[in-house]
């Protein structure tokens, strides 16, 4: 059997799994949960086995650094999984709720009401923490996943796919709610993007640039994804200069490899000249390499140049573009042209500004005097994520349990027809 | 200039215009949609003139029917485009609204907004009536449009378009938020598919199988498409007669080449030996054929055999199959197993059994005691529709311009962060 073949095997359980799921209610749903987040904890010992194996045979490869580090499970970090597992179970229940309600003039009573998306796939690079987080929103809002990781971690994965299934079985529901390929052949990939119709009816990358780029180029299904995160920092004339300061340094050097970091400060002319140079000391003293156009390299000496490409440029580092603009017009216009639709945040005490910003920015999240680091699913209280989409189809920003539901109708009549029977 | 150069220059109109339309509010846009409908009464002798020419040619083609019917404008025809376009004037403006709005324990206090997608693609057959219908609409929601219609009525459309183009201009807004391309070359249609990060947000393909499958085959950007619409309707051992008399002749017979007439009649053993027999009667006066299983054949004598491809095959025309099942499951399966996920109906007094099905029959919209042709944005209320979607992904069912928009997340805050400042 081909990849195609087999993988279409996968899918039909899959879908099969979750019209039980749908049917069994939130309650059994989030009994699943709680019982494989007890799993993950009963089999602590032989999950942090495989990982160690698979780290360590990393390692031997000459990886190194954060790449390792985020394969790597220790007590702590498998506790916080199970946990996790545990939160997600605990959200009030995304499917079923009814989105709205309204009356025709024909007496049919129409409402809107949310229901699980279907089967999904997920493909991730090689984080042991997505596959649980990923397999409980799925799971919360009633879909089966299939859940295709990275190769450095597929037994890591397999033994955490496990403890899911034991999860569903012990609370009566399908254990092909939750699958994964037996090994990490990239065939996989290509079936789950290449199965159309009895296929997924979604797929989500979760993972760098070329991953995603990969999944768009190739899908024939519906994908949601995250694309480039070049967030802003726009300090209005009418900022506190306080807010400016901490909002910015939050915004870019909490984490600089997230996708919600800063990647350019916007600042007005009119405040500059007082803000701008506290602020860049206070970035550099934090490591922050700052590149500026003219007029910030004016006001702070020693500041690197920016070229044009700095501009649309994912630092997902301690660098920061600086750039002085004439006010909100030359805010606006500047991240039209360069933003990337992901997160952007106004600093000012106008409200009337902020207004104006907060309308016509067009990110998935705008934020006033807030750091940019809440565009979050587990801050926007999602309890946790299974990505930040970019996209302007179906779901933008944060992308939790809720996301991962569609809309149906219902319509209750009392005998309506349009025409006129028997003619 | 190949022809997706030429299409890049038309996106980057369309994006230009579409941040201008969406600033400029729906008083705005409202009033350009009542001048565009006066533009087409003012322009009606040249409209229907142009369109003579069109169909005549389609004609001496050989075109002849239906096909050269949907074609055909005439005075009347054309007042019903330009009315369409004032209800969508009329409608309750779509954009800005707020969906829901949630406060945190950091104090930030998040909302969820209704903002345009952006730039629209629609391809479509030779419609007229689409042209003005998908424009109204799009423009409604603050979007921009791309028509690219069929090839018999490329100057009707055109004439159409610029129409729109003149309402726009006379409420001060950007022409570009409409255009349509020059020609009728399918190049376009390649060009609108491939062009992925600068082209459209969406493409909706609004036509025949063939077409939407081709979109869907080479689309690199995102697709809201129709496929099939194997509708059933589901008569209970609970339904009253009459209401199951009715409802199947109109789910079936009211017009039968339309995406919400019914394919199929699901009918309990209990009810059938009583009502099959006068439903089947009333649908053969009405000159449908029938093509019934075992069960149903021995209850109609001289009912055709259903073959296994029945059950599966959306007819467009005067014929039904016909299956008795054994209760609610059996139903369910059926539907499960060979529907469309498009709309179906359950005939009932019983509104527990009502309460199941409607639960859970997985199509995006699920009616009780109702035809299915009300099935349609117009009856919803949309004020028209640009298509009924059968994907799972942002929006199922009758998409009016409330689906062509999209959430953007509004983050207020009070000078929050997530770290401690300096540090």
């Amino acid at each position: 059997m081909t990849h195609l073949d087999r993988f279409a095997v996968l899918a039909a359980n899959g879908r099969a799994a979750r019209r039980v799921l749908e049917a069994a209610g939130p309650d059994a749903r989030s009994a699943a949960l709680r019982a494989a987040a007890a799993e993950i904890r009963t089999r602590a010992k032989a999950i942090l086995d495989v990982n160690a194996t698979e780290t360590e045979a990393a390692r031997a490869r000459g990886q190194t650094g954060a790449f390792l580090d985020r394969l790597t499970l220790d007590a702590e970090r498998l506790e916080g999984i199970a946990a996790g597992v545990e939160a997600v179970a605990e959200l009030p229940d995304p499917v079923g709720g009814e989105r709205r309600r309204w009356t025709r003039p024909t007496g049919l009573e129409i409402s809107e009401v949310s229901v699980p998306i279907g089967l999904i796939g997920v493909i991730f690079e090689s984080r042991p923490n997505v596959t649980a987080d990923a397999a409980a929103l799925c799971v919360r809002a009633g879909n089966a996943v299939i859940l295709r990781g990275g190769s450095e971690t597929t037994g890591t994965s397999a033994a955490l796919v496990e403890a899911m299934r034991a999860g569903l079985r012990a609370a009566g529901l399908p254990e092909d709610a939750v699958q994964t390929p037996p090994d990490s052949d990239r065939a996989w990939v290509t079936a789950m993007l290449s199965l159309d119709e009895d296929g997924c009816d979604l797929v989500i990358p979760r993972g760098g640039k070329s991953l995603v780029a990969h999944v768009r180029e190739h899908a024939r299904v519906p994908v949601l994804s995250h694309l480039d995160g070049v967030c802003h920092v726009y300090v209005h004339a009418g900022a506190d200069p306080d807010k400016a300061l901490r909002i910015t340094l939050d915004s870019k050097m909490r984490r600089t490899g997230v996708c919600n970091a800063a990647e350019t400060l916007l600042i007005d002319a009119d405040c500059a000249p007082d803000l701008l140079p506290v602020i860049a000391g206070a970035l550099a003293g934090t490591g922050c390499a700052l590149r500026g156009d003219d007029a910030a390299r004016k006001l702070v000496p020693g500041m690197e140049t920016a070229t044009d490409a700095d501009w649309d440029t994912e630092y997902l580092d301690a660098i920061l573009s600086v750039r002085v603009v004439d006010g909100m017009d030359g805010a606006l216009d500047h991240i039209a042209a360069h933003g990337s639709g992901h997160t952007d945040a106004i600093i000012t005490e106008d409200d009337a500004a902020a207004a104006r910003f907060l309308g016509q920015v067009d990110s998935s999240v705008a934020l006033h005097n807030a750091a940019t680091g809440f565009s979050d699913g587990a801050e926007f209280g999602y309890g946790g994520e299974i990505g930040i989409a970019t996209g302007r189809l179906h779901a933008r920003g944060p992308v939790g349990a809720a996301q991962l539901t569609t809309g149906k109708y219902i319509v209750r009549g009392t005998g309506q027809v349009r025409g006129s029977w028997p003619r």
